[in-house]
């Protein structure tokens, strides 16, 4: 097989003064670096990111680190020397784009808020990740995925009907925030190309949530009441099927969903037939959508008959080949499954620390190559290194640096 | 209050040819006429997007519709007759962006595949959203965002510990998707103005799952086993409290977050200050975070004590001041909250037909504003003028496009 991996270089000779941690900035940076930017990742000299040591007693980086920071560089500066606070002012001058997302007013008490830094360097781009936004009651509270979560609407439409409000498993509060920071940076990008001006971008993980809830937000403008949570379902409602069913094994996550589209009234009948009940087609129980939606106990019973006796992925191969449907998979199938790993979608990595790693890559195909993984880098690994690309400084003048406790390498 | 709104213009001059439908393609495009591009929207001239009539007997656009294409033109074009398929490709020569998700196999049916536009017009980017990637063996599968959630491990980790999966409420698999198109289209178009060359982008709804659920990947790595679902609570453990509690009023959504995060060991004395405890302050039972996951449950009833007597916005306002602390906010509570149209964050527009409607606009503030919003157009509310803006085309041979039901208008 071809090697599908390739460095795609679309940002090559971007340069991004990355001062994020934990998840809802580095997610955003980490992106910029699969996409070609020279990403240094400014780290304080003691522990650096703390999102490499999640755990009390753990002494290499966490897999949530390695996650969100490959494919950049490290570089350790101690921010509360004046000197090092001075390195990162000229790094700023060389930089495209910088990213932070410290608890509300942290940059800026640190000297290097949008005043300060657009000073400097009027063609930057800004990047700010917060809670809450700018003019909100809560805008100087901290916040973390789950927070976001709440606050933003997400939780209150996931759970079962009966059940008290879940938090959605994908951590969209920092993810999701992060991508939408991205893509406002890379449109700045584009027009700086003509006009060569910086701006000003800030996110509020809040606001962020409300962008995948739209759906449920037409909903409530439709009923004039909150959507409402619904298991595995659609909250939006539409006619049975549309639900997980139990299979053979009865894990967890030994359960398939099945579909019927509303713009599809071919599915129903369709389903039947992969599932051997063609003697139901027709049948006025089930005929029109707003009878199956009377029948739904019975369409359940129907199909449960079918699933529980296979396996998942044996029903969504005959389900699947005939009408939407999908086995429930659980992230240890899906990351051990060489199907991911041919199409480069999941890389294994050689971390230097923590020897070979399982990671997931950039989903976007260009011209049919995928991003190519590079380890995240151990902590000032790269101090050096950084200090002569971006600021010519020589080595010297960088040993003196590290023997002044300024920087680590 | 000064007007918040502006019309950011990044992408000032941009042409998009957007030939998608329902959401995830149409999310993607949404920000593209957002970001100020010319998004024009090709739809069949007999109903249009499906996405507009989402229920069998709605006679106007579903709200669907309006939340995923503001901003935006509409042409009607029948792209079964050959001079309707000519008109899309002589747009093609013209425009810079092309966008679909059609089901596996349709465009390149329709003879508007890669390898004919790229001819056409060798700068075009070419973007493609499918279910599943090209080498997956559900390739040819349709994919709702159900079958996404259900297939990218969402799912999986969505729901409470010893219930069923559930599907998270946010519709991951559609916007969660067209947002890394978005992201990659972005970033090509920067590149493309020093190369001039277009690029075939695709992506999967099942792989772009994995993009949200790396920390569940990252616990899987580690345990070896698939990361759980953990109800309201983070799925990879963490000391309490670290969830929801119940507050006053009993309703769905009366629940607040209440976090303290385990890099953070004086969050735990703040909040017993909060909820007037300070007498436990220094109690071993509590003192470490090894000895409150042992008194988890006796932790979780000193903090309903609290809230259970107090409405979720008093609980988030005291607790949220000291520690990260959230009410779990309902979308009807959202979409009515003043503070999110003071800051332009949802914004009422007036739609020709459904009159006035609250969306929410794109969540990034570019030097401190905000996207200003236009109604999504009508079907074909744009015909004539596309067809003049893009080819140049007169009056008169608009008018016998229509006459020969090529357009409508």
């Amino acid at each position: 097989m071809t090697d599908l991996k390739m460095a795609p270089g679309y940002l090559n000779g971007i340069r991004v003064l990355d001062l994020t941690q934990f998840e809802a900035g580095t997610s955003c940076t980490q992106v910029l670096a699969w996409l070609g930017a020279d990403v240094a990742k400014v780290e304080n000299t003691t522990n650096g990111d703390p999102g490499r040591r999640l755990g009390p007693k753990n002494k290499v980086d966490d897999p949530y680190f390695l996650n969100y920071n490959s494919n950049k560089r490290s570089i350790t500066v101690n921010l509360k020397s004046p000197r090092g606070l001075e390195i990162v002012k000229e790094m700023a001058k060389k930089a495209d784009i910088f990213m932070e997302n410290f608890a509300p007013g942290a940059i800026e008490r640190l000297g290097l808020g949008y005043d300060v830094l657009s000073k400097i360097n009027p063609g930057i781009i800004y990047g700010q990740v917060k809670g809450f936004g700018e003019g909100s009651p809560y805008a100087k509270n901290l916040a973390f995925d789950m927070i976001a979560q709440a606050c933003g609407g997400t939780m209150s439409i996931t759970g079962e009907a009966d059940g008290r409000p879940c938090k959605p498993g994908p951590t969209l509060g920092d993810t999701g925030t992060g991508v939408l920071m991205l893509t406002t940076i890379l449109a700045a990008l584009y027009k700086r190309k003509e006009t060569g001006k910086g701006v000003h971008l800030q996110v509020a993980m809040q606001d962020a949530m409300l962008h995948y809830i739209r759906n449920s937000f037409g909903l409530s403008s439709k009923t004039g009441k909150a959507a409402p949570r619904a298991g595995a379902a659609s909250n939006s409602g539409g006619n049975p099927p549309c639900n997980i069913y139990p299979c053979k094994g009865g894990g967890p996550n030994d359960w398939v969903y099945v579909y019927t589209s509303r713009g599809n009234p071919e599915h129903w009948p369709r389903l039947l037939e992969a599932i051997g009940r063609k003697d139901l087609i027709g049948d006025p129980r089930f005929d029109t959508r707003e009878a199956r939606v009377e029948h739904e106990a019975e369409i359940d019973a129907v199909i449960t008959e079918f699933t529980s006796k296979r396996d998942k992925y044996e029903c969504m191969r005959i389900i699947g080949a005939a009408v939407p449907s999908g086995a429930v998979r659980d992230t240890y199938e899906l990351m051990n499954d060489p199907n991911f790993e041919e199409r480069g979608i999941i890389q294994p990595i050689q971390h230097p620390v923590n020897g070979t790693f399982r990671m997931t890559t950039w989903p976007v195909r260009m011209n049919g190559k995928v991003v190519a993984l590079k380890p995240s880098p151990t902590l000032g690994q790269n101090t050096d290194e950084v200090l002569k690309d971006w600021l010519g400084m020589g080595a010297e003048e960088a040993a003196k640096l590290r023997a002044d406790k300024i920087t680590t390498a």
